[in-house]
Order: structure tokens, then C-alpha cells, then sequence
């Protein structure tokens, strides 16, 4: 099998682009896909230092580096889960990268920033994936604004972004489907939240890692086993089996010709934001989703609040 | 495990409901559900004799019978498909259960009616199951208004339909998604056509025949093996095996939810139809699309065209 943009002997074949490419072609191929997202969905300034929310996993160590290439400045932030060894490694991962490239990593900590782990807080909530991505959302926003950075990277990457969708669909919930969007715009008390990576698959992310040198922490979280988000990711998969470029075009099409359908709705589902009690963020309620789980978190025994955010 | 209606010892266990019902409040609950859907989406009115298409299979019997049991005066139509020994025995399980209860079935043959058959048909389409929804979408149409009837019923069932949607929701094709529905309403040239079994899922109905002493073929038609449809089908089996109820969120959330957002859309997509030339049937075009099939499959060799609806 040969590449398809040089003719030289290929190391890895897209079935989903029915093409083939050596090493350098394929990280060429990535680079573009991401310059192509950055550009068709306006994420990125020339002129802005973007802020990219890392892992240490395969995607967002991707992200960075890719940004890199791509000629941005572009710092790092790791937040610490305190999900026992497995966070202990990654930030390990994350730290490395960081140290050999002589990049700036700026380092936090849920437990002696907020009080709680991620564990502790699962023991209060349903699940713990949803009080981590509500942690993670809340307190890499803040850590951006605070540092002045405008723009906050993260890594999901194509089968990410079609997982959420398809979970999304499922329940046809549309003030969930008209938020899904590859960028958050910026605006007050939020810093713009892009996803450069939306053209790439999972498995394009490990393959550039590979490529590129990039060690990355293997190990899925331990927290995650078995919940839906995994599940859908394997429905796809299987489609993608059947059909290459089925997730594209499932994720792709939504963009296009759903979206806009579905602006409406985002309009007018924005409720009036006012500052939160306790941290300032703004939120709808008195209390910020944030503020309400560390709280319970914190302080358990108190009755729990549903918790939009 | 007891009936949920009566307490007596439970035949079967609907986990999509969370219940479980004794073989007589089974049938009660099928009929329930029959009845819900065809008031909610005005299907048949009370002094309407409704025309049921029969395959022979287990879904369009057990739509013929529910429509018996609730009290209308139904008459059913075979239409010939010409697929060998499948559709000869298929023929045979119409004819009995209308025999052994003394109803009308209509019997329309495919090879004497439109000079083909499904599999030469298929020599000239892309898939067969594409040529025999669009004759039988055709045929069918055309018997209902020949014969006076105003109301064409279907047995298509929850798998059905949520498979449909979910093959329309990968490619994200507004149009389609904007026709899915229970219900697509008398027109012009067109008799209504109406899903009463919408509410049942395909195990339903089996249970429905075996325990209402109905014969059908059990046998899948020969040339939908590997279809897309039937992946779609085991796609969302799977889905529904983690979390009961998933399939009929899934179609319900569409209809309460997205439905609405689609109609404007299903509106202004709707063409200026006159009839084709050939059969008088509403077209957009010259000729409509069953009948460039006729002339594509009886007249080999001309080119073929596009065909939509």
C-alpha cells in the first residue's frame, strides 16, 4: 500500500478517507485537519496565546503538540482528579511533555483548590463522570480568565464528539443538541472553549502520538468503566465497521444542517447569568453547579439540588 | 413473576415498560396501544372501513387483527413480489387468516400488474429493497384509491420506525426526517397511510400472533439479508439491552421534539406535483418514479434515471 499524497510506502490506511499515508504524510494530514478546524469554525487568533487543557492522555498531549506546530504559543494547564495512581501518572505524563519541550504548565488541584476528589464527589452525585466534566469545566474556565488566556483548548476528538451527539440523540433533549458545537464562543465570565480536534478520529490521535514520540498515559479512567459515553462510542464503531466514514458524516452532517436549525433554540434558551454567591462565576441560580457540589461535596448531610449549569 | 394488571402468574416480560402481563392482559395492553396511537394521531376515524397491507408476516397480521378486535371493519391487500418461494408461502399465510375468518384481501400481483418482479427489478436499482418499498409504496397506493379506500395501513413497528430514523439521523437528511411520521396525510392521489403498530416493538407483535394463534412466515424475506435496515436494527437491540425503554425514547423524543422544529421545513420541501403521464399517479416530474422503474426493468437497456418519490 502506498501513501497517497508521496508514493512511498505507507504506515497507516484511513478507511474512513479511503486514503493511505507514510509517517510524514500522515502527520501532515493531522496538522491540516486541525488548521481546517481552526479555521472554518474561527477557534483560534493568530495574534492569541491559547491555553490547552491537558491530561496527560493521547488527545490532549496531541492538541498541544499540534498547536505547536501549527506555530501557536500555546501553554498548558493540568488539573489533578485525585483519582488515586491514575492521576498520579498522568499528571506525570502531562509534566514530562512539558519539561522536555520547555513549555509552561500551569498546575491545579481539585482537592486543595476546592476541598474534594473526584471519588468524594462521585459518592454525592450520580455518576462520576458527570461531577468531573462539571469540575473540569468549571475550574479550567476560571484558571483562563485568571491567567488572562481568552481561548481554552481541549482535545475531544471526532469520536468524542460523535459519542455526545449520538448519547444526545437518543433523547432528542434539544437545549443539549444546540450547545453541541465545536466552539463556545467567549463571552463574560466564560473564556471561548474550542476543540481543534474534531476531524480527528481516536485512533488518528494515538497513531500521531506514536509518530511523533509522545508518551501518553495508556490507561482509560478507572471512574469511566462501563458508563454510557463508552457505549456509544462502541455502537459507532461498529457502524464505522460497516461503513467507513460513517461517524464523519454523522457528525459533519448535524454541523451543517442541523445547527442551524437548532440556533433558534440556543437563543433563546439562554437564561438571564448573574454572578455566583460564592465564586463569582456566572450561573442562573444563586449558587453556581460548581459551588452546590463542592458544597455537598464538603459538607455532606445537606440535601442535594439538581444541578443544571 | 405476576401480571401487573391482574396478578395472575406473568407470560411475558416487557422491560421497555418495566412491567410484565398474563397472556389475556397482554393482548389488552396490545390493543391499548393500538388505540392510543391511532387517537393521538387521528389515524382512522370510527366510519372509516380501513385497507390493510398484508405481507404474510407477523406485523401486518397482527395490525389486521388489532384493527378487527377494535372494532373496524378492515379489509386486507396481498401484493405479489414475485421473490419465489418466499412470497408464494407469504401469499399462503394472507390467504388463510383472511379465509379462516371470512374477510376481504385484495390480491395484486407484481408480475402481472407492472410486468416484473422484484429480483429483476433489483438486476436494475441499487438494492432490492429499494424497488419493492417503491412498488409496494405505489401499488398499494393505487389499490386503496381504486378501491374507494381512504385510509392504507401498515404494519410497521417500533424497530421499524426507530430504524428508519436512526439510517436518516446518521446521514442527517432534513427531508426524510421531516416525512417520518406516523401518519402522512390523505392528499391529492394519495390515500392516507397510517403506522397503528408504532407503539409495539417487533417482539410485541410476535408474542401478539403466537398467543392470538395467528400462522405467519417467520422466515426474513430472502434479499434483506445484509441489508442496512437490518443493522440499524441490531444497532439499536444492543442499545436497548442496556437500557430498556431506549428504542421508544428514542422514536417519541423525535416525534414530541424534533418533529415540530422539521414541519417548516417538510412545508416548504413539498413540490408542485402533477400526474405522470404514464398512470396518472401525483409526480413531480413526467414520469413517476414506480413508473420509470417499469420502464427501466421491462425495457432494459435505456438509461437510467434518478428516482425520487
Amino acid at each position: 500500500m502506498k501513501c497517497r499524497r508521496c508514493g512511498a510506502e505507507a504506515v497507516i490506511e484511513l478507511p474512513q478517507h479511503r486514503t493511505a499515508f507514510c509517517a510524514d504524510c500522515f502527520l501532515h494530514h493531522c496538522r491540516n485537519q486541525v488548521r481546517r478546524s481552526i479555521d472554518s469554525y474561527h477557534m483560534i487568533d493568530n495574534t492569541e496565546r491559547p491555553l490547552v487543557a491537558v491530561s496527560g492522555g493521547k488527545d490532549s498531549l496531541a492538541a498541544w503538540d499540534l498547536l505547536l506546530e501549527l506555530g501557536y504559543q500555546a501553554d498548558g494547564v493540568y488539573l489533578g482528579l485525585g483519582i488515586g495512581e491514575y492521576s498520579d501518572r498522568s499528571g506525570e505524563y502531562a509534566r514530562d511533555f512539558a519539561r522536555q519541550r520547555d513549555l509552561t504548565l500551569i498546575e491545579i488541584d481539585l482537592a486543595t483548590d476546592a476541598g474534594f476528589t473526584i471519588p468524594q464527589a462521585a459518592a454525592q452525585r450520580r455518576t462520576p463522570c458527570s461531577a468531573c466534566g462539571l469540575s473540569k469545566r468549571h475550574l479550567l474556565n476560571k484558571i483562563a480568565l485568571d491567567h488572562g488566556y481568552r481561548v481554552l483548548v481541549t482535545g475531544h476528538n471526532l469520536d468524542d464528539e460523535a459519542a455526545v451527539l449520538f448519547g444526545n440523540v437518543t433523547r432528542w433533549d434539544l437545549r443539549y443538541l444546540a450547545r453541541q458545537q465545536p466552539v463556545l464562543t467567549e463571552q463574560d465570565g466564560f473564556a471561548r472553549r474550542v476543540k481543534p480536534l474534531v476531524r480527528l478520529s481516536e485512533r488518528d490521535t494515538a497513531a500521531y502520538c506514536v509518530i511523533r514520540g509522545i508518551d501518553y498515559q495508556v490507561e482509560e479512567c478507572p471512574l469511566a468503566a462501563g458508563n454510557r459515553h463508552l457505549g456509544y462510542k462502541e455502537l459507532l464503531n461498529q457502524m464505522e465497521e460497516r461503513t467507513p466514514g460513517a461517524k464523519m458524516d454523522f457528525y459533519n452532517g448535524f454541523q451543517r444542517r442541523m445547527r442551524p436549525l437548532l440556533d433558534s433554540i440556543a437563543t433563546k434558551e439562554k437564561g438571564e447569568l448573574n454572578p455566583c454567591d460564592q465564586c463569582g462565576s456566572p450561573t442562573t441560580g444563586r449558587l453556581c453547579a460548581f459551588c452546590r457540589l463542592t458544597e455537598q461535596t464538603t459538607k455532606p448531610g445537606r440535601p442535594a439540588e439538581s444541578s443544571p449549569r
